[in-house]
């Protein structure tokens, strides 16, 4: 529902923040900071500073708010502001945007405070937003099932269950960290040669990234009491970036029969900053369509609502560079641009399915949405889908080029949402140097 | 290691204790309880009573620990216990071991206090001994994987890695109940009839239990840091019974291509005593002998103490009761007697290979080790294997016939320990039962 912090028109007090890419006073996003190596604390990003909402409720300017919101605002993590009601989160927002409302009536006030309220981000440490409680990685971007199954099966890409039912298997939670944090490479059992069955230990040769969408939790569901899809958009109080870090060939060789494990524990990358359901209200827009030859949804996963404006507008980019690249000065260099829309579900049918059977979620689990791709080159979300297995190098502008990741390359993903009439709003980023 | 505290004439000043068939003074499994709905305690099964370990604290008793072990102890959980390094936790044990002992020089002071050190076990609802951060599921009975293996790909039931890397996937954690909680049964996609690629949304009908052993983690590895073989037996803080329930037809529909998901996730059963490691010290053994023809273990799953006593001989039964044979005053039908000397891994190993690749273990993480069945009939820890792919029905005491669980159904898992010049000792149960 569009109200009037989505106004274009909309503007802070902080100048910084009026045209900022990422962080307009119509974005908001809720993050986890501390200074110093002091304690966490939540923060909003404004501008390029970032408002210190411990402060503001301490500081009395958050008194209208119901006392579990302002609770929430002084927690060292955001899992109490995900199990807010998602009218409680709106209202929330709505009392954050007048205190850096440019045009509210106690503005001056609230600028002469600004000393005590705001940080410059440089000088803000961002910590992982919540307690992850369960990480769940889903799988569908359909165009990176369709173009990762087909190096496998190319007759037969999807499997029969794809189209039917939102796949999904169990990530490890506790090797989730937040950008900028390094990734080690793993060492694991690979097969040393293709297709024979003999592992020897290696550290990872096919480490890779993955372009994800982040999906947040809150408020959840008590065991044996699943969410109907009708109400399941409420379930997700905010979004962020998902860097899945995979190692291919640990994959290939140990995930039959049970899936993946030591391809992906070793580590995922989030962006620190949780761009709120509300945030994201003006750019919902329909699903990606379902093909002619698409089998028919099973009625729980078929919604009005979610069928006009569950989907997801969100460009999203990857970029890379190297040691090489950095030495020499180059920006780094964009893999992928691709978006949202070419999820198969959306989040409402994640939530969803995900809770089908009864299964409990709590505020702060984390969703992955799985690779998003493009059916073409230029949005691959992996370097398996951009080297097509490994067999094609990719080029840089260093001269370098690469078929899977080395030390000190660094991936980065980006993601924002551009519609005519309204200001852009940005995810900040999730980055991340690999060392070995 | 054996102490004192493993002697067999070792006896506690509690009655009730001696000879008891699970909790006699050797073992000393720890939990977490509360009465009357009151604040969760840490507690301690002795006989039939709870040694209330706050309580023992606050009154001074144990005041020869360091800080950080009665910290651990007047904790809501066993976190913080489980994060005890090793030598602490056996440390922690001794002095319970004194508190509780017969032939203690202050014996008389301890039995002075047993009214507001002991509670009855009745009087007590035990509760999930830890906040368990990730479940991981390994796949380590190797009988239950060949069974199952048979029912898909008679000629080639175990997966070539299967000897190699102790397989395993991501669990659910937020659905992990402690005995006594029931189990919804879960709705889902099913296939609509055998080999057919079409959906239905149906309660499962093949609903069905796993008999597993819980390894109880602690204290754990930093994020990049592997836990070599040689020292991973110390972060297994503990053991349990694990039922890891199972949707068959869910599962069978969605686990291509990455693993179960909701089959698996609507709920999980543990014990609530967690055997310590220090108390099976009597009960390590040789791990399962490889056969002749298996290959050579790759040199990080090697070690000479492990190969020598990294076994657990651990008896552990099934049984099931239904609504009719409660009526009819039937005792409960055993199913399956196993053993964890069919694990083909062992739980050290299990830890070894969880980090291998640098993935953090943190206090309160739960192991699974898969189901554990023996080769032959009596010891099948599953319905799938009792019934071969739920073809051939088991007859109940009652008259009744099962092919997967009904309505009403109870599955009761138990576990001891018994070897010669050693008393008993026992993990307690695993109880749930099936709700519509």
């Amino acid at each position: 529902m569009l109200d009037h912090t989505h106004a274009p028109e909309a503007a802070s007090w902080i100048d910084a923040a009026l045209g900022h890419a990422d962080f307009p006073i119509q974005n908001l996003p809720m993050g986890v900071f501390r200074r110093d190596g002091g304690a966490p604390r939540v923060g909003v990003a404004i501008g390029d500073r970032v408002l210190d909402a411990r402060a503001a409720v301490e500081l009395g300017l958050l008194d209208g708010l119901e006392p579990a919101s302002r609770q929430a605002l002084a927690a060292p993590t955001l899992n109490a502001w995900m199990a807010l009601p998602a009218a409680a989160r709106t209202a929330l927002r709505h009392a954050v945007f007048a205190l850096l409302d440019a045009n509210h009536p106690q503005r001056a006030r609230h600028a002469a405070l600004a000393g005590q309220l705001l940080h410059p981000q440089t000088e803000c440490e961002m910590l992982l937003p919540a307690d992850i409680g369960d990480y769940t990685d889903f799988y569908a971007g359909i165009h990176h099932a369709t173009q990762v199954g087909k190096l496998f099966r190319p007759d037969n890409p999807l499997m029969p269950n794809y189209k039917h039912v939102p796949i999904a298997y169990h990530g490890r939670a506790s090797s989730i960290r937040p950008s900028g944090a390094p990734v080690r490479r793993p060492t694991g059992q690979v097969r040393t040669a293709k297709g024979v069955d003999v592992p020897a230990l290696r550290p990872s040769a096919q480490l890779d990234f993955e372009l994800e969408l982040a999906i947040w939790i809150g408020p959840g569901n008590p065991l044996g009491a699943p969410v109907p899809l009708a109400s399941a958009a409420g379930h997700a109080a905010g979004y962020g970036l998902l860097n899945d870090w995979s190692a291919r060939d640990i994959q290939a060789w140990e995930y039959q029969p049970l899936g993946p494990f030591q391809g992906k524990n070793f580590a995922s990358t989030v962006s620190p900053w949780i761009v709120t359901a509300d945030a994201l209200a003006p750019f919902r827009c329909a699903p990606m369509a379902r093909g002619s030859d698409d089998p028919e949804l099973l009625p729980y996963l078929r919604d009005d609502a979610d069928s006009a404006t569950g989907g997801l507008a969100v460009a999203l980019e990857a970029r890379l560079s190297t040691a090489r690249m950095r030495e020499l000065a180059l920006d780094p260099h964009r893999l992928a641009a691709s978006d949202t829309r070419h999820l198969y579900w959306t989040p409402a049918q994640m939530v969803a399915q995900h809770t089908l059977g009864g299964c409990n979620l709590r505020p702060g689990d984390l969703l992955g949405s799985g690779t998003i791709s493009t059916p073409d080159d230029g949005g691959h979300g992996s370097l398996l889908e951009l080297t097509r297995g490994g067999t094609r190098p990719i080029e840089l502008p260093s001269g370098e080029t690469r078929l899977f990741l080395e030390a000190g390359d660094e991936i980065l993903l980006t993601a924002y949402c551009q519609r005519d009439g309204y200001p852009r709003i940005g995810f900040g980023e999730s980055r991340a140097r690999i060392i070995d």
